[in-house]
Protein backbone atom coordinates (compact mmCIF):
# COMPACT_ATOMS: atom_id res chain seq x y z
CA UNK A 1 0.00 0.00 0.00
CA UNK A 2 1.37 3.75 -1.33
CA UNK A 3 1.52 5.54 1.75
CA UNK A 4 0.45 9.23 0.37
CA UNK A 5 3.70 11.59 1.47
CA UNK A 6 2.32 14.67 0.07
CA UNK A 7 5.70 16.50 -0.32
CA UNK A 8 8.01 13.86 -1.48
CA UNK A 9 11.29 15.76 -1.64
CA UNK A 10 12.09 19.86 -0.50
CA UNK A 11 10.16 21.70 -2.98
CA UNK A 12 12.41 24.47 -4.81
CA UNK A 13 8.84 26.94 -5.79
CA UNK A 14 7.67 29.22 -3.17
CA UNK A 15 3.97 27.57 -3.99
CA UNK A 16 5.01 24.39 -2.91
CA UNK A 17 7.11 25.65 -0.02
CA UNK A 18 4.07 27.70 1.22
CA UNK A 19 1.60 24.37 0.94
CA UNK A 20 4.17 22.05 2.96
CA UNK A 21 4.91 24.33 5.36
CA UNK A 22 0.98 24.94 5.83
CA UNK A 23 0.56 21.12 5.91
CA UNK A 24 3.30 20.58 8.69
CA UNK A 25 2.13 23.52 10.67
CA UNK A 26 -1.44 21.59 10.72
CA UNK A 27 0.11 17.98 11.41
CA UNK A 28 1.55 19.59 14.44
CA UNK A 29 -0.82 21.60 15.86
CA UNK A 30 -3.92 20.86 14.40
CA UNK A 31 -6.52 23.26 12.63
CA UNK A 32 -8.13 25.63 15.99
CA UNK A 33 -3.61 26.09 17.45
CA UNK A 34 -2.99 26.98 13.59
CA UNK A 35 -1.39 30.39 12.81
CA UNK A 36 0.03 31.98 10.23
CA UNK A 37 3.13 32.49 12.56
CA UNK A 38 3.18 28.79 12.78
CA UNK A 39 3.28 28.16 9.15
CA UNK A 40 6.02 30.66 9.07
CA UNK A 41 8.15 29.08 11.55
CA UNK A 42 7.73 25.68 8.88
CA UNK A 43 8.62 27.80 5.81
CA UNK A 44 11.93 28.41 4.59
CA UNK A 45 11.92 32.04 3.35
CA UNK A 46 10.75 35.54 4.39
CA UNK A 47 7.22 34.84 6.18
CA UNK A 48 6.04 38.29 4.25
CA UNK A 49 5.92 35.96 1.53
CA UNK A 50 2.79 34.11 2.90
CA UNK A 51 0.84 37.24 3.29
CA UNK A 52 1.69 38.52 -0.36
CA UNK A 53 -0.31 35.28 -1.24
CA UNK A 54 -2.79 34.50 0.80
CA UNK A 55 -5.43 36.95 2.81
CA UNK A 56 -5.66 34.64 5.82
CA UNK A 57 -5.45 31.35 7.44
CA UNK A 58 -8.44 30.08 5.62
CA UNK A 59 -7.60 31.30 2.27
CA UNK A 60 -4.36 29.47 2.69
CA UNK A 61 -5.93 26.30 4.32
CA UNK A 62 -8.87 26.12 1.31
CA UNK A 63 -5.44 26.09 -1.24
CA UNK A 64 -3.75 23.35 1.20
CA UNK A 65 -7.26 21.54 1.09
CA UNK A 66 -7.25 21.60 -3.02
CA UNK A 67 -3.66 20.59 -2.88
CA UNK A 68 -3.95 17.58 -0.67
CA UNK A 69 -7.09 16.22 -2.50
CA UNK A 70 -4.86 16.63 -5.95
CA UNK A 71 -2.52 14.60 -4.17
CA UNK A 72 -4.97 11.85 -3.04
CA UNK A 73 -6.06 11.42 -6.62
CA UNK A 74 -2.92 11.15 -7.71
CA UNK A 75 -2.39 8.15 -5.71
CA UNK A 76 -5.40 6.47 -6.33
CA UNK A 77 -4.25 3.02 -8.38
CA UNK A 78 -5.63 2.81 -11.72
CA UNK A 79 -3.81 0.42 -13.45
CA UNK A 80 -1.83 -3.09 -14.18
CA UNK A 81 -4.86 -5.03 -12.82
CA UNK A 82 -5.88 -8.36 -14.16
CA UNK A 83 -9.82 -7.21 -14.25
CA UNK A 84 -12.49 -4.95 -12.73
CA UNK A 85 -12.45 -7.16 -9.36
CA UNK A 86 -8.55 -7.18 -8.27
CA UNK A 87 -8.90 -3.27 -9.39
CA UNK A 88 -11.87 -2.91 -6.26
CA UNK A 89 -9.96 -4.94 -4.15
CA UNK A 90 -6.67 -2.88 -4.76
CA UNK A 91 -9.07 0.67 -4.03
CA UNK A 92 -10.29 -0.80 -0.59
CA UNK A 93 -6.71 -2.02 0.42
CA UNK A 94 -5.60 1.40 -0.71
CA UNK A 95 -7.99 3.40 1.05
CA UNK A 96 -8.26 0.82 3.88
CA UNK A 97 -5.27 -0.86 4.41
CA UNK A 98 -5.29 -3.69 7.14
CA UNK A 99 -2.90 -1.39 8.90
CA UNK A 100 -2.12 2.36 8.71
CA UNK A 101 1.40 3.96 8.66
CA UNK A 102 1.55 6.83 10.78
CA UNK A 103 2.02 9.02 7.54
CA UNK A 104 -1.16 7.85 6.53
CA UNK A 105 -2.91 8.72 9.37
CA UNK A 106 -1.45 12.41 10.05
CA UNK A 107 -2.35 12.70 6.35
CA UNK A 108 -6.03 11.55 7.00
CA UNK A 109 -6.07 13.51 10.40
CA UNK A 110 -5.26 16.97 8.38
CA UNK A 111 -8.01 16.17 5.78
CA UNK A 112 -10.03 15.76 9.13
CA UNK A 113 -9.45 18.50 10.51
CA UNK A 114 -9.58 20.43 7.52
CA UNK A 115 -13.18 18.86 7.26
CA UNK A 116 -14.51 19.99 10.21
CA UNK A 117 -14.20 23.48 8.14
CA UNK A 118 -16.70 22.50 5.75
CA UNK A 119 -20.06 22.59 7.14
CA UNK A 120 -20.04 26.15 7.59
CA UNK A 121 -17.84 27.20 4.92
CA UNK A 122 -18.79 27.26 1.38
CA UNK A 123 -14.80 26.92 0.11
CA UNK A 124 -14.04 24.13 2.08
CA UNK A 125 -17.58 22.23 1.29
CA UNK A 126 -16.48 22.96 -2.02
CA UNK A 127 -13.43 21.03 -2.15
CA UNK A 128 -14.88 18.15 -0.45
CA UNK A 129 -17.94 17.83 -2.95
CA UNK A 130 -15.34 17.77 -5.96
CA UNK A 131 -13.11 14.92 -4.18
CA UNK A 132 -16.24 12.90 -3.17
CA UNK A 133 -17.58 13.41 -6.93
CA UNK A 134 -14.23 12.16 -8.36
CA UNK A 135 -14.15 9.39 -5.63
CA UNK A 136 -17.57 7.97 -6.65
CA UNK A 137 -17.12 7.86 -10.55
CA UNK A 138 -13.86 6.47 -10.09
CA UNK A 139 -15.63 3.92 -8.80
CA UNK A 140 -18.66 3.31 -10.68
CA UNK A 141 -16.38 2.82 -13.64
CA UNK A 142 -14.88 0.10 -11.82
CA UNK A 143 -18.03 -1.47 -11.23
CA UNK A 144 -19.22 -0.77 -14.93
CA UNK A 145 -16.03 -2.11 -16.28
CA UNK A 146 -16.39 -5.34 -14.17
CA UNK A 147 -19.93 -5.97 -15.26
CA UNK A 148 -18.99 -5.46 -18.61
CA UNK A 149 -16.08 -7.91 -18.07
CA UNK A 150 -18.71 -10.24 -16.78
CA UNK A 151 -16.73 -10.18 -13.32
CA UNK A 152 -19.59 -8.56 -11.44
CA UNK A 153 -23.54 -8.80 -11.56
CA UNK A 154 -25.50 -6.24 -13.38
CA UNK A 155 -25.74 -4.13 -10.13
CA UNK A 156 -26.61 -0.58 -10.26
CA UNK A 157 -22.99 0.66 -10.78
CA UNK A 158 -23.70 4.23 -9.06
CA UNK A 159 -25.41 2.73 -6.28
CA UNK A 160 -23.15 0.51 -5.04
CA UNK A 161 -20.06 2.45 -5.78
CA UNK A 162 -21.86 5.55 -3.85
CA UNK A 163 -22.11 2.55 -1.17
CA UNK A 164 -18.66 1.61 -1.28
CA UNK A 165 -17.40 5.19 -0.89
CA UNK A 166 -19.37 6.41 1.72
CA UNK A 167 -17.94 3.10 4.08
CA UNK A 168 -14.20 3.77 3.34
CA UNK A 169 -14.52 7.22 3.87
CA UNK A 170 -16.55 6.54 7.05
CA UNK A 171 -13.95 4.01 7.97
CA UNK A 172 -10.85 6.55 7.46
CA UNK A 173 -13.11 9.39 8.87
CA UNK A 174 -13.68 7.56 12.40
CA UNK A 175 -10.41 6.03 12.29
CA UNK A 176 -9.22 9.62 12.88
CA UNK A 177 -11.78 11.21 14.74
CA UNK A 178 -11.74 8.33 17.19
CA UNK A 179 -8.43 6.73 17.72
CA UNK A 180 -9.73 3.43 17.69
CA UNK A 181 -8.39 0.98 15.51
CA UNK A 182 -9.83 -2.27 16.48
CA UNK A 183 -13.12 -1.88 14.19
CA UNK A 184 -10.92 -1.85 11.02
CA UNK A 185 -10.28 -5.41 10.54
CA UNK A 186 -13.76 -6.43 11.27
CA UNK A 187 -14.96 -3.59 8.66
CA UNK A 188 -12.42 -4.61 5.78
CA UNK A 189 -13.72 -8.56 6.62
CA UNK A 190 -17.38 -7.33 5.81
CA UNK A 191 -16.85 -4.87 3.33
CA UNK A 192 -14.62 -8.06 1.33
CA UNK A 193 -17.99 -10.07 1.87
CA UNK A 194 -20.02 -7.47 0.36
CA UNK A 195 -18.40 -7.51 -2.59
CA UNK A 196 -18.09 -10.85 -2.76
CA UNK A 197 -21.50 -11.50 -2.23
CA UNK A 198 -23.29 -8.57 -4.07
CA UNK A 199 -20.73 -8.03 -6.78
CA UNK A 200 -18.79 -10.96 -8.04
CA UNK A 201 -20.31 -13.49 -10.40
CA UNK A 202 -18.57 -16.94 -8.51
CA UNK A 203 -17.53 -18.67 -11.46
CA UNK A 204 -15.66 -21.72 -9.89
CA UNK A 205 -18.94 -22.58 -8.00
CA UNK A 206 -21.68 -20.90 -9.34
CA UNK B 1 -38.51 10.36 11.84
CA UNK B 2 -38.07 12.41 15.02
CA UNK B 3 -35.82 15.18 15.10
CA UNK B 4 -32.61 15.56 17.46
CA UNK B 5 -33.74 18.99 18.56
CA UNK B 6 -31.58 19.73 21.62
CA UNK B 7 -33.17 22.38 23.16
CA UNK B 8 -36.90 21.68 23.41
CA UNK B 9 -37.98 24.81 25.43
CA UNK B 10 -36.16 27.69 27.14
CA UNK B 11 -34.25 26.05 29.84
CA UNK B 12 -34.11 27.26 32.92
CA UNK B 13 -30.80 26.25 34.81
CA UNK B 14 -27.39 27.65 34.14
CA UNK B 15 -25.30 24.45 32.68
CA UNK B 16 -28.74 24.22 30.31
CA UNK B 17 -28.44 27.88 28.91
CA UNK B 18 -24.93 27.92 28.59
CA UNK B 19 -24.96 24.72 26.29
CA UNK B 20 -28.24 26.07 24.41
CA UNK B 21 -26.07 29.36 23.72
CA UNK B 22 -22.92 27.63 22.95
CA UNK B 23 -25.05 25.39 19.99
CA UNK B 24 -26.63 28.58 18.52
CA UNK B 25 -23.36 29.86 18.38
CA UNK B 26 -21.69 26.92 17.17
CA UNK B 27 -24.50 26.74 14.61
CA UNK B 28 -24.52 30.12 12.96
CA UNK B 29 -20.71 30.83 13.07
CA UNK B 30 -19.37 27.26 12.71
CA UNK B 31 -15.97 26.41 14.71
CA UNK B 32 -13.46 28.83 13.52
CA UNK B 33 -15.51 32.19 13.81
CA UNK B 34 -17.00 31.07 17.13
CA UNK B 35 -16.13 33.02 20.17
CA UNK B 36 -17.31 33.07 23.69
CA UNK B 37 -18.16 36.91 22.74
CA UNK B 38 -20.78 35.25 20.73
CA UNK B 39 -21.47 32.72 22.80
CA UNK B 40 -22.09 35.25 25.23
CA UNK B 41 -24.67 37.40 22.41
CA UNK B 42 -27.12 34.49 22.66
CA UNK B 43 -26.69 33.75 26.54
CA UNK B 44 -29.60 35.26 28.39
CA UNK B 45 -27.02 36.22 31.80
CA UNK B 46 -24.25 37.84 32.46
CA UNK B 47 -21.10 36.54 30.17
CA UNK B 48 -18.98 36.46 33.43
CA UNK B 49 -21.32 33.39 34.69
CA UNK B 50 -19.92 31.41 31.02
CA UNK B 51 -16.13 32.54 32.30
CA UNK B 52 -16.53 30.94 35.89
CA UNK B 53 -17.67 28.19 34.36
CA UNK B 54 -15.16 27.15 31.28
CA UNK B 55 -11.74 28.48 30.79
CA UNK B 56 -11.72 28.72 27.43
CA UNK B 57 -13.55 27.98 23.94
CA UNK B 58 -12.64 24.67 23.78
CA UNK B 59 -12.78 23.30 27.22
CA UNK B 60 -17.02 24.54 26.55
CA UNK B 61 -17.14 22.83 23.12
CA UNK B 62 -16.21 19.50 24.37
CA UNK B 63 -18.69 20.43 27.11
CA UNK B 64 -21.46 20.95 24.60
CA UNK B 65 -20.21 18.23 22.58
CA UNK B 66 -20.04 15.69 25.52
CA UNK B 67 -24.17 17.26 25.90
CA UNK B 68 -24.99 17.07 22.27
CA UNK B 69 -24.19 12.90 22.46
CA UNK B 70 -25.78 12.24 25.05
CA UNK B 71 -28.72 13.89 23.25
CA UNK B 72 -27.96 11.27 20.25
CA UNK B 73 -28.36 8.68 22.45
CA UNK B 74 -31.34 9.55 23.89
CA UNK B 75 -33.16 9.82 20.30
CA UNK B 76 -32.13 6.20 19.14
CA UNK B 77 -35.13 4.41 18.76
CA UNK B 78 -34.88 1.25 20.88
CA UNK B 79 -37.95 -0.08 21.47
CA UNK B 80 -41.96 -0.99 20.17
CA UNK B 81 -40.70 -3.61 17.33
CA UNK B 82 -41.73 -6.42 16.24
CA UNK B 83 -38.38 -8.35 15.67
CA UNK B 84 -35.36 -7.31 15.36
CA UNK B 85 -35.91 -6.84 11.63
CA UNK B 86 -38.17 -3.36 11.97
CA UNK B 87 -35.98 -2.18 14.77
CA UNK B 88 -32.74 -1.90 12.24
CA UNK B 89 -34.87 -0.59 9.64
CA UNK B 90 -36.34 2.15 12.18
CA UNK B 91 -32.27 3.02 13.37
CA UNK B 92 -31.39 3.20 9.59
CA UNK B 93 -34.36 5.56 8.79
CA UNK B 94 -33.61 7.85 12.10
CA UNK B 95 -29.74 7.96 11.43
CA UNK B 96 -30.42 8.25 7.41
CA UNK B 97 -33.67 9.45 6.54
CA UNK B 98 -34.79 10.03 3.39
CA UNK B 99 -34.61 13.82 3.32
CA UNK B 100 -33.74 15.61 6.18
CA UNK B 101 -34.84 18.25 8.01
CA UNK B 102 -32.65 21.37 8.24
CA UNK B 103 -32.72 20.88 12.09
CA UNK B 104 -31.52 17.55 11.75
CA UNK B 105 -28.66 18.85 8.97
CA UNK B 106 -27.89 22.12 11.15
CA UNK B 107 -27.04 19.55 14.34
CA UNK B 108 -25.27 17.24 12.22
CA UNK B 109 -23.23 20.14 11.11
CA UNK B 110 -22.24 21.13 14.28
CA UNK B 111 -20.92 17.78 15.17
CA UNK B 112 -19.23 17.46 12.04
CA UNK B 113 -17.84 21.03 12.99
CA UNK B 114 -16.44 19.48 16.32
CA UNK B 115 -14.83 16.18 14.93
CA UNK B 116 -12.53 18.47 13.21
CA UNK B 117 -11.25 18.88 16.42
CA UNK B 118 -10.96 15.30 17.33
CA UNK B 119 -7.56 14.36 15.06
CA UNK B 120 -5.38 16.90 17.13
CA UNK B 121 -7.25 17.02 20.34
CA UNK B 122 -7.67 14.00 23.05
CA UNK B 123 -10.42 15.30 24.30
CA UNK B 124 -12.74 15.72 21.16
CA UNK B 125 -11.68 12.59 20.10
CA UNK B 126 -12.29 10.67 23.60
CA UNK B 127 -16.33 11.98 23.12
CA UNK B 128 -16.22 10.55 19.60
CA UNK B 129 -14.78 7.21 20.44
CA UNK B 130 -17.09 6.72 23.12
CA UNK B 131 -20.29 7.64 20.63
CA UNK B 132 -19.30 5.46 17.99
CA UNK B 133 -18.64 2.72 20.60
CA UNK B 134 -21.90 3.19 21.55
CA UNK B 135 -23.71 3.04 18.70
CA UNK B 136 -21.65 0.18 17.34
CA UNK B 137 -22.75 -1.73 20.67
CA UNK B 138 -26.37 -0.98 20.18
CA UNK B 139 -26.28 -1.71 16.64
CA UNK B 140 -24.44 -5.20 17.59
CA UNK B 141 -27.25 -5.71 20.41
CA UNK B 142 -30.02 -5.74 17.47
CA UNK B 143 -28.19 -7.65 15.08
CA UNK B 144 -27.45 -10.40 18.06
CA UNK B 145 -31.27 -10.02 18.69
CA UNK B 146 -32.41 -10.96 15.17
CA UNK B 147 -30.27 -13.74 15.38
CA UNK B 148 -31.73 -15.01 18.64
CA UNK B 149 -35.46 -14.41 17.28
CA UNK B 150 -34.89 -16.38 13.90
CA UNK B 151 -35.27 -13.82 11.76
CA UNK B 152 -31.45 -12.37 10.48
CA UNK B 153 -28.77 -15.15 9.40
CA UNK B 154 -26.01 -16.42 11.79
CA UNK B 155 -23.50 -13.46 10.62
CA UNK B 156 -21.11 -11.91 13.16
CA UNK B 157 -22.88 -9.37 14.77
CA UNK B 158 -20.32 -7.18 15.86
CA UNK B 159 -18.71 -7.52 12.45
CA UNK B 160 -21.72 -6.55 10.46
CA UNK B 161 -22.83 -4.00 13.32
CA UNK B 162 -19.63 -2.05 12.42
CA UNK B 163 -19.93 -2.06 8.95
CA UNK B 164 -23.44 -0.76 9.08
CA UNK B 165 -22.26 1.98 11.83
CA UNK B 166 -19.58 2.65 9.52
CA UNK B 167 -21.70 3.15 6.60
CA UNK B 168 -24.11 5.53 8.72
CA UNK B 169 -22.09 7.59 9.47
CA UNK B 170 -19.89 8.15 6.18
CA UNK B 171 -22.82 9.22 5.00
CA UNK B 172 -23.91 11.72 7.73
CA UNK B 173 -20.58 13.33 7.77
CA UNK B 174 -20.35 13.41 3.85
CA UNK B 175 -24.12 15.04 3.47
CA UNK B 176 -22.58 17.97 5.51
CA UNK B 177 -19.36 18.54 4.43
CA UNK B 178 -20.36 17.99 0.79
CA UNK B 179 -23.69 19.79 0.81
CA UNK B 180 -24.64 17.12 -1.62
CA UNK B 181 -27.73 15.38 -1.55
CA UNK B 182 -28.41 13.40 -4.19
CA UNK B 183 -26.47 10.10 -3.02
CA UNK B 184 -28.30 9.64 0.20
CA UNK B 185 -31.39 7.46 -2.14
CA UNK B 186 -28.78 5.48 -3.53
CA UNK B 187 -27.56 4.51 -0.42
CA UNK B 188 -30.46 4.00 1.23
CA UNK B 189 -31.41 1.67 -1.61
CA UNK B 190 -28.22 -0.04 -1.22
CA UNK B 191 -28.29 -0.56 2.81
CA UNK B 192 -31.68 -1.72 2.45
CA UNK B 193 -30.24 -4.05 0.04
CA UNK B 194 -27.36 -5.14 2.27
CA UNK B 195 -29.29 -5.70 5.10
CA UNK B 196 -31.79 -7.82 2.76
CA UNK B 197 -29.22 -9.76 1.07
CA UNK B 198 -26.69 -10.12 4.14
CA UNK B 199 -28.78 -10.25 7.60
CA UNK B 200 -32.56 -11.04 6.67
CA UNK B 201 -34.04 -15.01 6.76
CA UNK B 202 -36.41 -14.96 3.63
CA UNK B 203 -39.15 -17.09 5.22
CA UNK B 204 -41.81 -16.29 2.05
CA UNK B 205 -39.46 -17.24 -0.63
CA UNK B 206 -36.24 -18.94 1.11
Amino acid sequence: METPTPFQSSPENTHSQIMQASYEALRKHGYSNLTIQRIGDEFPKSKSLIYQHYDGKDELLVALLEFLLEQLKDHVPTDGFDDAHEHLQALIDHALPASFESEHTDFMGAVAALRGQAPHDDAYREQFAKISEFHREHMTDIIRDGIDQGVFRAVDPEQSAAFLMTALHGARNQRVTTGNDEPIAALRRELFEYVQMRLVIDTENG
